[in-house]
């Protein structure tokens, strides 16, 4: 039945399988589990459903039969999601103190930073060791570790010197001292570095792992690829959340009580804006009284200003992800952004022009009025777009929080009083 | 001087300083290079920056320096990019036939698959030899490749069966077979699986390596992370391009003409909606007139529908992109979704409701107007959002076009159309 159909799938698959049932499912199914597929099946849920999950299982069958079984890096996120007490209980009932005093020292990281990345299990040896000590060394460290992808070679006081590649080792005489053939330039990072500089610095010199130093460089740790992939994933999906106006990560398959509470909050300042709007334009009541057809701009007006915006902000928060911005200025920056705007200004406003004075046969006041006010929008939006992410950046607020409604809401406002104070002013020449 | 400052450089950081030269000063400090860097820099700069610098230097000089020391899937990148005759030239300067081979068997796939992707450089043992013979052979094989990260396996006819992990031939006796010692389960591709295919797989299992194999199982290559992690941040940031209006990548230092290519596009669909709007508009010029203050909330009711629907297009378009969707139906899926909308549509109507009749004073017949199109606009977005991306899903195109312009300019003209017509509905009773 289930079971047989289940004992040939990777413990990732098996997660995915478990994803898609309710929790009493989920927990016969995962019962029926041999020891060792269930606790890699646990690291590999999701953290939602991971946790809906240890609510039903005993404290020490957790600590016993999975906790024992992972790896440092993910036992220390499993705990580290638990309150307080329960972290206690389930760190009494390791019997390993040396994997209990790794998991101790990894809950201390920011979950953001290296440390909170980086895992306790890698493979050590000292610079002034032979390669045959190390082979027998390796025989002993290796027995915990899944994939050796980097030796670490330090001194004495555990100080990271270098790395030793396996392929130099394999092809060294086994007399050979480490000192004399481990490859002394290193990439590390600090214990404190955000984990997206660590994404950066591995995807840019396309790093399999990297070690982790604290301040005096002593080696404290590695980061293995998965687990950065897996940032630069989030990282990615965080952006596009908030260009969209989700407020956190929701999936097709969440309730919708999740769903609305991702949503709801951007909706509201959304809602605000159009108040506000209305507010704008109820004050040029008047205008639009003796003039209607100037309501008939409004969507475009705000439409294109929201998209200027959306474009210039998008711009400036990719490059801050990707760390591309450069040495260029933010007053030259400005100006580059000011020239394109300019060329889209009059593309869009020209056609506009041609539009309404010749096919439709709007009046010429009207036209000029739609035209110009178009043509300022397009300038401020893009102005802003550029200025509100670096402005952000700058204040440690996520930037890319101004690709999102936010910035279309204010585009919208701002809009439509340029359009109606122009239209205003063009208007009462009639 | 400069070349001093760049002696102890990683190439991807001398990469980086490229970028922010122009061709000459570029040129200038590349001829100053050692041959073995400058090959590096080449394969990590980026494309456009690599096109405009491989048309100022010799064929030769490219053939002979750059080629011939890359690893063969940057050789191939590079030399896709050229003309036909360029390519021939190239290739009849490279005076290793093998690496000539590999380059020109490369260069057949699809960038946008395994094959596109996979690099000819592997260590590949026989199922019948021993480990001895393992360790003989890897000394040679082993020069070209920088690390290895993983050991095939194939039997005599070049089918892969499995790989052998390089602890385990460390720990083993060297007279060990290696059919009893190595892992058969192992993870491949097909040379014609798409690239976002290929990430999801590496990604899901933690792979730092995945062999490529033909339609007979044969081993043809290998794909290694540091690759795959381009492909991903290059999915990731072309949603984000699509969901803000960008029709290419695009960054902030490229030039005006570039970035006008880039926005423009998404701008005139803009603007054909807003002339839509206008005239959608222009048809209730009549009901405007008698009721000005049905303009008002113009902005509100295009800005709430743009929202809404790209909210929902960004929850399916992720869903599709971490192919997380699961086994839920279409119409199952859209239930959830109205549920939903029905809540956020419930909220907001009805703290509108209460701004424009309590706060504001509007007239009964306005506000009962405002909300009512505002809950069915709502709604409509939200069905609307949920659909296109399912729908470009299924027609096999990328379904990230729904949460950009595209759907918010949609979306004003239906809104527009909804409200306008309960407006004169409801204002009809005056
Ligand atoms: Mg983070
Ligand atoms: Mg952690
Ligand atoms: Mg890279
Ligand atoms: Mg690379
Ligand atoms: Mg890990
Ligand atoms: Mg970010
Ligand atoms: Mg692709
Ligand atoms: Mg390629
Ligand atoms: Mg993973
Ligand atoms: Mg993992
Ligand atoms: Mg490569
Ligand atoms: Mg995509
Ligand atoms: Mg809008």
């Amino acid at each position: 039945g289930a079971i047989g159909m289940m004992d040939g799938l990777h413990p990732a698959d098996i997660a995915e399988i478990y994803d898609e049932l309710n929790t009493e499912e989920a927990k016969f199914l995962y019962l029926l589990l041999d020891i060792d597929t269930a606790a890699d099946v646990l690291a590999e849920l999701e953290e939602d459903d991971r946790d809906r999950f240890l609510k039903v299982l005993p404290i020490e069958v957790i600590a016993k039969q999975f906790i024992h079984r992972m790896d440092s890096d993910d036992a220390a996120d499993v705990i580290g999601g638990m309150s307080e007490e329960q972290q206690e209980e389930i760190l009494s009932h390791i019997g390993d103190i040396e994997q209990a005093g790794d998991i101790v020292d990894l809950l201390h990281y920011d979950e953001d930073t290296a440390g909170g990345l980086m895992a306790k299990e890698l493979v050590m040896v000292n610079e002034n060791w032979t390669v045959l000590t190390c082979l027998r060394e390796l025989s002993r460290q290796a027995e915990d570790i899944d994939e050796i992808y980097y030796v670490y070679v330090v001194d004495d006081d555990g100080i990271l010197k270098g790395t030793l590649s396996l392929k130099i080792m394999i092809l060294s005489p086994t007399s050979a001292k480490i000192s004399n053939i481990y490859q002394p330039d290193v990439m590390s990072v600090h214990t404190d570095e955000p984990d997206e500089e660590v994404a950066r610095i591995m995807e840019k010199y396309d790093l399999v792992a990297i070690p982790v130093i604290d301040s005096i460089g002593r080696l404290m740790g590695r980061i293995t690829i998965d687990d950065v992939v897996d940032v630069i994933r989030d990282e990615a999906e965080k952006d596009y959340q908030m260009a969209s106006g989700l407020t956190e990560d929701v999936e097709s398959s969440d309730s919708v009580w999740i769903q609305t509470r991702a949503r709801l909050p951007w909706l509201l300042i959304g809602l605000m804006g159009g108040l506000i709007s209305a507010f704008v334009i109820s004050r040029h009541e008047g205008d639009l009284g003796n003039y209607t057809a100037m309501a008939f701009f409004i969507p475009l007006i705000t439409a294109m200003g929201g998209n200027v915006g959306v474009q210039s902000a998008a711009i400036i928060v990719q490059g801050l992800a990707s760390n591309s911005l450069g040495f260029e200025s933010t007053i030259s920056r400005l100006l580059r952004e000011l020239m394109g705007a300019f060329v889209n200004g009059i593309i869009c406003s020209g056609l506009v022009f041609i539009v309404n004075l010749f096919l439709v046969g709007h009046s010429f006041s009207l036209t000029i009025s739609v035209s110009v006010a178009l043509f300022s929008v397009i300038i401020f939006a893009s102005i802003f777009g550029t200025l509100i992410p670096l402005t952000l950046h700058k204040m440690k607020i996520d930037p890319a929080l101004a690709t999102g409604p936010f910035v279309t809401t204010l585009n919208d406002i701002v809009g439509l009083f340029i359009y109606l104070s122009i239209g205003a002013y063009f208007l009462s020449f009639i």
